[in-house]
């Protein structure tokens, strides 16, 4: 985020920084300056316009009325508001316009699984009206965080230069328990050499709540409370970048032709999708980058009114402080101009 | 499957080993004993009850029908005659009785792809009816071969230990191809910390021969010509053991009590199921086993009549060498009874 806000349009006077007690003192480099790390309490809040919040949900929850209080819109990047029905849900580049309606102050910025495909499948929709999605992940180690990536480096190192692992049931679990110990990895299962269907944690009916996040916040920000979403949810060894396949059906006709040449047209959205010659986008092509990436498209052969597309975005950029940046800095826009 | 046919129920006089020339002469262990490969010929074949073909498709395309005229029943691994009406595609568990009906004297293994679901798929069908089935794939290197195998652990050595790899688009490919080179992957990307969208070759309207074949085997090895299918097909950092992400669509209403009874009653299906317990398949933990293992179980929220599932299975063996060693096992039979 402190990357991004230095990279950006400068539209901000201060950056006032806010953190946990054990962080206050800090200085972290913001626009090439050192930037002292606040410790969070009320006042610190006194004076701001957009307050970015990036905290566990119960945080949020408690802290973002005080930020309100204070007179800060706040912008979060939690789930704890994401389903309120007071508080927008946005994606600039879909639903812009809901920004301005925040009863309670509070702006959510969407779930990076939902984020991944929204920019594609808004620019898809305006034009043939989406009915329904089918969604199958493929997510990276850093949606769990900076412990999440160590874990994958560290699991990558205990199974590289053996060439007998992945060939027997448990040697990739006992390799890694052995020299990691059994506990201490976010994933539910070892991650290297592996795929995990598990993201979030377990809901009714046997979903995850990154399963439900898809549905959900997919429904809200495209303003179709009764979109058909189905979502399955599987953890890859890779670093960062999310990738998605998305097969969408539409209430009209749509062509492969025309729907490429709409998602040319999305500024956000990038098309790579000549797979005879070895194009489509991969997750160590992309990552790093600020679009959405999409290849494969494909009209399905059995479904009427259906595309298949393979969807890539990098979960930290757009999938979180690049959507939260781009919230705030609407929010600036409104309160400079108004 | 040497390995496989020393361990099952050996039901075989002879096992006569071919191959090409240039491994004829050779031994290959076989049922414990040192078994001589002849190589490959017209006369080679006389005598054979069943001969079992592991070659290319234009290799089985020219030489099953020979074998055929010696005497032979050829089932064969390619994908040379699976989509011919006069060659049944068996799975044994889902259509033994086509195996019966083959004027043409061979009989198809299907593909991996296809047959990690088929089981599972089956049992349901058999009591529900299925009416689509909506595909994503999360396929092992192991299916492009041995090359394959060794490709990924190539990468793995590459980018184990660099802790910066991952985060900025082509650090990945620039790490692998400067000490691999650029050329000598099957895969068309680098699969070492990546997903790549793309097995098989192209075809029409962006579709992968893999993707076409899951829909085409799908309807015959179930006798549903009528099926809809739309599969996506992506190669995972895995070795062996391909894994599937099923949005299956039956004619009648299915809960998941019954379709969870349904596949622990199907005797080589084997369910794990307690995904708050962290009990679900992933290929490290399944890889060398025999059954499709399934987990996951969902009723999808807003399509009626509809699973999602997420399946695993050794490519290597059900996928591959397993099935084609049942379907020679009943020809053995029948050939012995009648």
């Amino acid at each position: 985020m402190l990357q991004l806000l230095s990279q950006r349009a400068d539209v901000w006077g201060e950056i006032r920084l806010v953190a946990s007690k054990r962080s206050a003192g800090k200085k972290l480099r913001v626009r090439g300056e050192d930037v002292l790390v606040h410790a969070l309490s009320e006042k610190v809040f006194d004076g701001v316009d957009v307050a970015m919040f990036d905290v566990p949900d119960d945080v949020a929850r408690e802290w973002a009325p005080i930020a309100v209080s204070r007179g800060a819109v706040v912008v979060d990047n939690s789930g704890a508001f994401r389903m309120d029905p007071d508080v927008p849900l946005v994606v600039p580049e879909v639903n812009a316009g809901t920004v301005r309606n925040r009863p309670l102050g509070i702006v959510s910025n969407p779930n990076c699984t939902t984020l991944t495909m929204m920019d594609a499948l808004g620019a898809l929709h305006a034009r043939w009206s989406l009915e329904s999605v089918v969604v199958a992940s493929y997510q990276a180690a850093s949606g769990a965080g900076q412990v999440g990536v160590d874990r994958l480096y560290d699991e990558l190192e205990v199974v590289a230069g053996d060439r007998t692992l992945g060939t027997v049931a448990g040697d990739v679990r006992r390799a890694v328990e052995d020299k990691l110990g059994e506990t201490g990895s976010p994933f539910a299962a070892p991650l290297a050499l592996n795929v995990v269907p598990w993201a979030g944690s377990a809901q009714d009916g046997g979903w995850t709540s990154e399963e439900l996040k898809v549905r959900n916040e997919s429904r809200k920000i495209l303003g179709l409370p009764d979109l058909k979403v189905s979502a399955t949810c599987v953890r890859v060894p890779v670093v960062t970048t999310h990738s998605l396949v998305v097969h969408a059906t539409f209430a009209e006709q749509v062509s492969v032709e025309e729907a490429r040449t709409t998602l040319v047209q999305a500024p956000t959205v990038v098309v790579i999708d000549d797979p005879g010659s070895g194009d489509f986008p991969t997750p160590v092509d992309v990552v790093g980058a600020d679009p959405t990436f999409v290849g494969r498209i494909r009209q399905a052969l059995d479904f009427p009114n259906t595309l298949e597309l393979f969807v890539c975005g990098d979960n930290l950029r757009k999938g979180a402080a690049l959507n939260a940046a781009q919230i705030a800095e609407l929010l600036a826009e409104e309160l400079t101009t108004t």
